[in-house]
Formats: C-alpha cells, sequence, structure tokens
C-alpha cells in the first residue's frame, strides 16, 4: 500500500514496459494501491494498457479486479472494447457483484454483454442480471449486495463469532444490519456497540430500531442527500416488501455528489448532458450541444430585430452601435453572478423559503449599486472618447455620455433581479434551478439589455 | 430517530411554538434526529428558533449540542450573535471538540469569541485553542481529537477490552489506529479485522503498516482526493514528527466536495469569493463582485472601440449592426461550452496529459459542425427578412448572408478552440482553470467574435 508519487510510479511503469522487465513490474504492483495503479492508466497509451494489465493479472487476478473497478468510466469503456471475453468474465467473477454490474454497464454492445453474462458461473450470473436490471442513478444501481446482516435474536456473542467466520473481505462493513425472521430490515448496530454490548444480549435490544433506508428506485440524489445529512457511511437498501437486499456505502455516494455537481455546471454552461469525458464521438457532442445553442441564437435573432427596429436611430448616431457590446456583455454577466449564487444556494438548501424575497431584493441592492459604478466609468470613456469628434451629430457629449450610463444601470439592475427570480421560480414549478442559469435566462437578458440601451437612447437623445 | 416529512415538522414545530406547547415540544424533540430538528430552523423566523432552541436545551443540552453543529453556517452566525455568552459556553463544553472550534470560527467578534473562550473549562479551553489555531481550509481545521488509538503492542483481547470500555460516543470510530510508544502513527485496523484477529495477537502483527495519512497543514482539497480515491471512511492527521493528532472523517469531506463544487461553479460564473449564503452584507457583496465585472467591462469597452473603427463600414450598412448581438451570444456561448467541459474534465482528473491535444482537436471540429449548422440557418434567417428590402445598399442578399454565415462560423470555431485551450494552459501553469471558464476568457472570446464579423464583412461586401 505504499504510496508512490504519481508522477514517478508512471514514469517507472512506463519505462519498464517497455524494458519488458515483468519481474520489477510484479514488485511495483503488490506494492502499489490498486487505485494509484488504475491511475496509472490514464498516463499510458492503450497497447501499453493492455500490456501492463496483463502482468497485473498475471501477478494477481483480485489485484487486476480492483484495478478495473477503479479506472476512470472513460478508459475503461476503451479498455473493455479490447479485452478477451474469457478473459474478462474471469476478472468479473472476482470482483464484489456491484462492480460487475457496473463494469457490464459500460460493455456497450448489448449483444456482447449478453454472451459475457452467459459465460458466467450460475450463481454470480443470477445476481449480476438481477443487479443489471436497476436503472444504474437508483440505490438499485448504486448498492453492493455485500453487507453483513443477522437475525435479530443472534446474540453479541454469536453475532461477533459469525463476524469472525466470514471470510469475504471484499467489501469494508461498518454497521451490522439486523433482520426479522422474513429477511425485513427491523434495526441497526454499528461494529463498535456490537463490541460494547454485553455478550448475551440479543442484538434487538441493543439496535437502533429506527433505520434510515431507502428503496431499491429511489434516486441517487436523494441517496446522497440522506448520507450527507445524517453523516452515514452506508444506507441500507429495501425491496417493496421491506426486505434488506444491499448497502449503499458513502464512497459511492462521494462519486455521486461530484457528477451531479458536473451536471450543475454544465448546465449552467449550457452543455447540457454533454459527458467531461473525451471518449464521446464527435458526433454525439455535436447533437448533444446543438439544442442548447439555441437558445441564445434564437436571442441574437430577436436582438437582431431590436436593432433593425432602432435602426433609423442608429442610421443618425453610429456610435450607439458601439455600445451594444458593453450592454449585452455587462447585463449578460451580473445575470450569471446572480443566477449562480442563487441557484447553489438553492440547491445546498442554504436559503429558507420565507426569505426568498430579501434574497432578491439584495440582488436588486446590488444589481444598482454595480450599475452605478460601471455607469459612472462607461459615461466618462464615451465622454472621453467622444469629446472632440462630431459623431454626436445631435446630442451633447455630456447627454450622450448620460444616457450611456442610465442605460447601463438600467441593464444591470434588470439583470441582476431576473437572474436571482427565474432560478427561484425554477425551484417552485420543481423544475431544476441550474437550468435557469443556463444559457435560456441569460439570453434574455441580453435582449432586454440591447432593447433597454436603445429604448433609453431614443428617448434621452430625442432620435 | 423517526424521521417525518420536513415539511410536516417544521409546520408542526411553528404551530407548537405559537401555542407554548412545550411538553409536545419536547416530544418531537426526543424522537427527531438533529439533523431534521437543524433543518426545522431554516423554515423559523428568528424568534422562532431562539425559544425553539430554548425549549431543545431545556429537554437535553446534548441533542441542543448536535442541533448547533448541524446548523448552516449562515443560519448559525446570525444565531450565535443573539444567544447569551454563558448559555453557549454551556453548549460548547458538551460538543465534540471539533465541532466547538468550528462553531467558534463562526462568531465574527473576535473580542466576544476570546471571552467565550476565557469562559470554558481550562482542559476544553486548551484544546479549542490549538483547533482554532489551524487554518480552517487545513487537514488540521477539519479534524476531530476524537479517534480510538492503541499501543502497537496491545493484544486483540486487550483492545477489545478497552473498545468496550471507552465511553465517548461522540465521533463514530471504523478504524482503530496503532501508535508506537512514542505515538508516532505506526499502523490501522480496522474494527472488522480487529474483531477478526485471534485474541492474543498483538496489533502490530495485524494492523496495515503503510497508513495513508495527512500533515495537519494539508490542504482540504488534497484530503479530499485522498479520501475519494482510496475510498477511506477517515483519515489520520499526523504532526511534522509523525504523531497522531486528529482523523478527518467522510461526512466532514462531502461538505469540502460539495464547497469546492460551490467555488468552482461561481467562479465559472464570474461571481468569485461571493458566499452564496444571503448573510453577507451589501457592501460585501458589491465589493466582492465588483472586480469579476471588469474583465467584462474591458472587453465591452474593446468590442465598443471595435465596432468604432468599422463605423465607416456600419454607416454604408446598418443592417450588420443588428448581427453583432447574435455573433457576440454564439461565440460566448459555444466558447463557456467548451471550456466548461474542459475545465470540469481536468477537475475531475478525466484526462491524461498525453491526449491533451485531441480535446483540443475534438472542440475544434464540433465547434466548426455546430457554426456549419447555425451558420446556414442564420443565412435563412437574414436572406428571407432582408429579401425585399433596400437595405443592403451595395451588396446582394445572397452575399449578404453568406457573409453572416461565414463570420458566425468562424467565429464558434475559433471560440471553441479557444474555450478548450485556455483552461488547459491555465492548468499547465498551475492556476485554477474554473477561472479559465470565466468571464476572462470568454469576454476575450466576445471581441474576438465582433471582431471576425466586422473584418469578413469589410472584406467579402468590400465596404
Amino acid at each position: 500500500m505504499k504510496r508512490e508519487s504519481n508522477k514517478v510510479l508512471t514514469t517507472s511503469v512506463a519505462k519498464l514496459l517497455r524494458r519488458n522487465a515483468t519481474a520489477q513490474l510484479q514488485k511495483i504492483i503488490s506494492r502499489t494501491h490498486p487505485a494509484d495503479l488504475a491511475y496509472t492508466f490514464s498516463s499510458l497509451t492503450p497497447e501499453q494498457r493492455q500490456s501492463f494489465f496483463r502482468v497485473i493479472e498475471h501477478t494477481d487476478r483480485e489485484r487486476a479486479a480492483e484495478v478495473l473497478s477503479e479506472l476512470e468510466p472513460g478508459i475503461l469503456v476503451r479498455f473493455l472494447e479490447e479485452v478477451e471475453d474469457r478473459k474478462l468474465v474471469d476478472i468479473l467473477e472476482v470482483m464484489p457483484p456491484d462492480d460487475t454490474a457496473d463494469t457490464l454497464d459500460l460493455v456497450r454492445d448489448e449483444e456482447r454483454r449478453d454472451k459475457i453474462v452467459a459465460m458466467m458461473r450460475t450463481e454470480s450470473q443470477a445476481e449480476t442480471e438481477s443487479l443489471l436490471a436497476f436503472d444504474p442513478e437508483s440505490a438499485g444501481g448504486l448498492m453492493s449486495t455485500d453487507y453483513f446482516a443477522l437475525e435479530q435474536n443472534t446474540t453479541a456473542q454469536e453475532a461477533l463469532e459469525q463476524l469472525q467466520k466470514e471470510a469475504g473481505e471484499a467489501e469494508v462493513v461498518f454497521y451490522l444490519y439486523v433482520v426479522s425472521e422474513h429477511d425485513t430490515l427491523v434495526g441497526v448496530a454499528s461494529l463498535r456497540e456490537l463490541v460494547r454490548a454485553e455478550r448475551n444480549r440479543p442484538l434487538k435490544e441493543f439496535m437502533i430500531p429506527d433505520v434510515i433506508r431507502v428503496r431499491v428506485d429511489t434516486d441517487q440524489e436523494e441517496v446522497a442527500r440522506l448520507i450527507a445529512r445524517y453523516n452515514l457511511v452506508a444506507l441500507p437498501v429495501v425491496d417493496d416488501n421491506n426486505r434488506l437486499v444491499g448497502i449503499v456505502t458513502v464512497d459511492d455516494i462521494i462519486d455521486v455528489i461530484r457528477s451531479e455537481a458536473t451536471e450543475d455546471m454544465l448546465l449552467m454552461a449550457g452543455a447540457g448532458q454533454e459527458d467531461v469525458s473525451r471518449y464521446n464521438s464527435v458526433l454525439f457532442s455535436f447533437r448533444t450541444r446543438w439544442p442548447w445553442l439555441f437558445p441564445s441564437f434564437l436571442g441574437g435573432i430577436l436582438a437582431m430585430l431590436v436593432v433593425f427596429d432602432y435602426s433609423h436611430a442608429l442610421r443618425e448616431m453610429i456610435p450607439l452601435a458601439a455600445f451594444i457590446p458593453v450592454m449585452i456583455g455587462m447585463a449578460g454577466n451580473i445575470g450569471t453572478q446572480s443566477s449562480a449564487i442563487v441557484t447553489r444556494g438553492l440547491s445546498l438548501g442554504k436559503y429558507d423559503f420565507v426569505e426568498l424575497g430579501r434574497v432578491v431584493l439584495k440582488e436588486l441592492v446590488v444589481g444598482t449599486l454595480l450599475g452605478v459604478s460601471y455607469g459612472v466609468l462607461v459615461a466618462a470613456i464615451a465622454g472621453t472618447l467622444f469629446w472632440q469628434q462630431d459623431t454626436y451629430d445631435s446630442a451633447s457629449p455630456l447627454i450622450f455620455a448620460g444616457t450611456i450610463a442610465a442605460s447601463l444601470l438600467a441593464a444591470m439592475s434588470v439583470a441582476a433581479t431576473l437572474g436571482s427570480v427565474v432560478p427561484i421560480l425554477f425551484k417552485k414549478m420543481n423544475l431544476d434551478p441550474a437550468t435557469a442559469s443556463g444559457p435560456l435566462v441569460i439570453t434574455a437578458i441580453d435582449v432586454l439589455g440591447v432593447w433597454i440601451f436603445l429604448a433609453i437612447a431614443v428617448l434621452m437623445l430625442g432620435l
């Protein structure tokens, strides 16, 4: 388990692979954590990966299974395509059943997947098939079937003996689940409580009877929320009849939290369901991203119509056109700030709904202050730049500068308010507020920014 | 521990508080999880919070301490301002020391904080003071001093007896840490391994000797990375002399991962260090957000100069101005998509550096495809809208439409490429790639979009 610096590790592995120095590779393999071995894969070429994995498998098949479970999905997908079926089956059979199912989920060719499952031993086959049936984003899809459960009349002494006998080391067990004679979940005890209990007391006397649990079809976000809120290390999963069927452990939940955060960020960036792995095809990325650009496109067309509508004013005063970008940019950016802050606050549960009005009011005030400050700045620049030029046609530079400042202020305070209101409305309508911080709202804000600018300009400059 | 639906719970608590139904409140308090009680606070008014907390404290002071530890920082800050010093000290003294330090970190008035620490019992005072000395974002700031450690010559039997005697239930213990006679960390055993070991074997014979550990000053991001990579439930913290001084548990790390994700999202949205809680003052928000808008402002001014530079072209062909927003919008959005995908991919460690060139190449290809598709669309709209109008002055509608399409294609493929290159460069320069997805790069892309558009227009239309 000695941890090498990852860079050193990767360099040595690559070098030893080139030299075919199997004995030295085996030495590294046996003293390196599977997670670190898996990390090395990301810096090897596909061919090196195959030969390194052959050495790992030859050294220790269980270790090979652990490394496979720790690989990045993107790397794993490609790796699986190149490995032989027979070899894969051998490795899948030494994995914990949930990892087997997760790995098989990544075999994209369904025919091949069925063929591989059919090649497995009957008992692992049945277990894998039942796990494959669950939605991968549900508790059933996340759970491990490798838990420790005993009947409620078992004594502490018997439980300890049972624990000592149990051979499987596959998953780390922290809680002892207690079930009735019909396998329904009736309680939980931590190993610590088990050790501390009087030896002849039955489990039902010292277990905690009211166990926080989820059903197989509970969404992974809810599972993550419960584990985070109640500081759990594992959460039991029950079926429709309240029978214990598995556990979800906190390490799986960390991955869920990270991927949900990624989802939020990509939603906010208007990249939708695009995966962050580079293993998607260009066509997939194109199809996924196209619709997310459409609101922005539509907004651009709307803004075009607005500008076109005011073309008589622009014709009279060309410099107005030069300020369109700054209006769009500042309105869009302050809107993004406000909606990101409110969205993230909502998703972390920072706000109490009673006081949401204050959140919006604060954004309005902050937006106005920022608008005043940047308005003064833009007025100074507009005034200075155009002071000597006769581009104003009809208006004095002072009025021109004042018009720009007033428009920027109006656009920014409206944008900040909208940016905070929309995620709240989305949340109230049970839509994902992260969508609201995305291109849809920002584009609406852009169009509004241009319109406010030109309307105020026409009004103030009498065009 | 029975979990009420949160809404039902909150409504009942509010109702019972209005009726002063203390007995019923106490019943609810004793059967509700502290995390759920804490959650209720977010929907109560500040006055209700005070009186509810009084009832909780009266029912069970330890429960009150747990509720306080579970409160949202934003709510806790305000709550702390209103609670009496003496009462706070009583509660702080029944908390685990790390929670005490975390709570005191939120007492913003330093004089008051010192006064409170001075009022504590001598032993908790020393412990709290030493914890307060660590950076809250380091392993020392996160750690709990409530771990279970034994000397390496202790036998399994003695260890089990020790565990049975230990009274403190404050923190859930999962690992047994093994130390030398000089208190240096030499190994770790899970409780499961302890239970399964032969009773007369000393710890040093069955412990895992190479323990993954961090130093007190290790940054919380690194702590989170280790816990996530090695699927740990707790990670030991050592001082400069390798002496065990505390543990960081996975539930604290979940909070870190969430807040680091928030930080990334706010960086990407250009909201910088703005906190998502609404408890910051307007002035604080103003000061934090002002600098983040500055690049956008500067970009707007630059774009203004670009547009102004082309005002002869605009004067000849006013409709060109109408397409400025769509150019900015589409370039900015595709740039945001590309940089968000690459940034998130980098921060999750999805890419191997060897293949980063492919990532950029893919963005360029996807950007070009999207540019072609939206280019055709905008050309069709431009052609249709202006077909009958004599706004073209010199150019034919076909050439005008072609110009718009070509500019959009150029702006979008350049934006996608830049959006993916910059986060990678930032990462290579050891800067946070999330900053690259923020306003700085997007603004540069906006300006570039306007410039590409006008330059191509002048060239193609011969203005």
